[in-house]
């Protein structure tokens, strides 16, 4: 048999006795006779305990310390994981990412895995070990301390089952897989059994919480599959795994929320041609993804460009969008009242009448759409944070979503 | 100016008040012209929760992991005084011991400083930046952590120190200096201006608790002063420096009790010849350092040894002791009720009647001396732990240390 890559979140391995019962799971399976990477993130919400410890000290902490800070949550819970299996008399290692040779790009905060150099894993391997790496955090290629950006460990997971061409990639959480929409706004959500790349990928970048868009861009480019599990029982979770003829007879496989989203407004931009382009290129450079662009010329020669950001970025953008103005001329407003539905499914490139579905859908109970994006496979809408919650009830409803298949 | 190699303890880099405290001083002595290196320990308890957390899941975790574990107490501490630094305005950059290419050999839990690859510092300092090093790690020539033992930052502090070329390490604590005896103790034990390498190595390894023998040892090899300072004030502290012809009028300069000691009881073991060379061999092998060793040969052909070790060896000790006594046969008993009561001074070489002055002024305290153990510069007495406070009371008063010089 070959290698599995594990790997347990923080809700997983927030106290002694679920550090334990990941142990026991790791050592399953060990015994059921394959080799063993496990990938772990920092414990519980120690991450937020050290942002909160650094906020105390320093109200913008430069991004290099701010990664050197963070990095040591996963350290600690490598440590932990590996007395733990220890404890269970089996053989365990653990590394850091620097210490695996994983060597991101320089960029603090959200840095982007370059290479890693695997020997180090499959050497321990062979003589036995269970190798524990820390998910979330690199080093640049002259040693500096990087993080992946917040749930980064996942991409840590998919990369390594990469590398070491991993039977499967298990990604242990505290829910029981992928479901059509969030079950704390949608109670008859369902679980689902079986989803391509392609959506799992639009699912995350617009909101669904399980796995980062990256994660899966790498499963998919290197064809590794994802298992999303439920560390607390055995049972079958979802399989992300590549698009099969079968999945095309679905049009929607789920639908996702996104409420950490500000709308930026710059107003009286001159109307000339190259600023919207240096305006994006600035935001760009600065590592920030925008959506939902919407440009409007006035009567006076300005222009008024809105589009969205993720409320994370918020402080990064800022800093950006002052200096623009200070060259442009214009100024900035900023809202926070909104939120983004979506829906997604491969069977879209195929079917008719989906988004006439979802609008009607979302007309019914009154709510308003303020901006529409969509890809081949997915439509989002733009609506009041207000409104959110209803209107993924809306069309999780409208796509019967509830009913299983 | 030269460099200056600072070095705050945990007590001094507790809460963020005291951190910003610490980054005042920094930044004065940079504001005096001086390249800044400074060497951080663990804030404050923060070593002994990550103790903690590690005994809630094995009772005896692997070496190596626990290094992996408690070096991450340090890199938090860096990193925030390196933020606290930029929020005053400042360039820090903070790094790692593996960062800095300390290297040490494999004793995880103790090991030894080997080399330093300074370039990284110096290419830092020549940037107008000031350096943070996490005290008290390194890492293999290989990449795993390892730590340097408690107080193991000092030992870092003075390495720093010497291939730095630095013209002063300055060693940052919550008391005054070097005090003649502990003042918890001794209520009119005075600090000491100036004291020699060697009379600190003597008081570092019977008990006073400020320096560690390794950093004072490395200090005087290579000639570096120590300044040991409050981080709450100015004042001066005490200096470490090489010995110099007027500090022999001084026969006595300070006192100090040693209370962390169990006495090893090795009974009715072979009298044979190799027989005490195999159980100290064995016991040397495991890094544990011994004293008071004393033989009674019995009627019967055996012979008991006991010695003394410090508390925190006892755990790696009985595991020799048990393979020893395995294969030689014999008993072992422990006993933890004792203390150690010294006196140190370079003038002792010349002085006559030391040692009868200590003896008379335990004897009129009717405290009954169990061992007694001396250097060129030091004579120490093994006492009854419940005698060990007046003892040194006695020994402080009969040697005028509380009159001042």
């Amino acid at each position: 048999m070959g290698i599995v890559v594990q790997k347990f979140g923080g809700s997983s391995v927030s106290t002694a006795a679920k550090i334990h019962k990941a142990a026991e799971k790791i050592i399953a399976a060990r015994k059921a006779g394959r080799e063993v990477v496990v990938v772990v993130s920092a414990m519980g919400d120690s991450t937020d305990h050290l942002i909160a410890l650094a906020r105390e000290i320093c109200e913008n902490p430069p991004k290099r310390e701010m990664d050197q800070l963070l990095a040591t949550g996963e350290q600690v819970a490598i440590a932990l994981i590996a007395m733990a299996i220890h404890a269970h008399g089996y053989e365990a290692i653990s590394f850091t990412g620097g210490q695996i040779g994983l060597i991101t790009d320089g960029v603090y905060s959200k840095a982007r895995i370059q290479k890693i150099d695997h020997s180090r894993i499959t050497q321990e391997l062979s003589q036995g070990r269970i190798v524990i790496v820390a998910g979330f955090q690199g080093v640049t290629s002259d040693g500096h301390v990087t993080t992946l950006g917040r749930g980064g460990s996942n991409a840590t997971l998919v990369a390594l089952g990469a590398v070491l061409h991993a039977e499967v990639c298990e990604n242990y959480t505290d829910v029981d897989g992928v479901f059509t929409a969030d079950p704390r706004i949608v109670p008859n959500a369902r679980k689902i059994g079986r989803i391509s790349y392609d959506e799992m990928l639009e699912l995350s970048s617009v909101g669904a919480g399980v796995l980062q868009t990256r994660a899966v861009e790498f499963a998919k480019k290197y064809n590794v599959p994802i298992h999303v599990r439920n560390s607390a029982h055995d049972g079958e979770g979802t399989w992300i795994v590549a698009e099969t003829p079968a999945m095309e007879h679905i049009v929607v496989s789920g639908c996702a929320l996104k409420t950490d989203l500000t709308r930026v407004t710059l107003k009286n931009i001159p109307d000339r041609p190259g600023i919207v382009a240096r305006i994006f290129t600035a935001i760009g450079a600065a590592n920030i993804v925008v959506d939902d662009i919407i440009q409007n010329v006035m009567d006076d020669g300005t222009a008024n460009i809105s589009f969205t950001v993720e409320h994370g970025d918020m402080a990064d953008l800022k800093l950006v969008v002052e200096k623009l103005l200070s060259e442009l001329g214009g100024a900035a407003n900023y809202n926070r009242d909104l939120a983004k539905v979506s829906v997604v499914g491969v069977g879209m490139k195929q079917a008719a009448g989906v988004a006439s579905t979802m609008f009607r859908a979302l007309a019914q109970q009154k709510v308003n759409i303020q901006n529409i994006s969509t890809s081949e496979i997915r439509i989002s809408c733009l609506v009041a944070r207000q409104d959110a919650q209803k209107a993924l009830q809306a069309v999780h409803a409208a796509f019967g979503l509830d009913k299983s298949v």
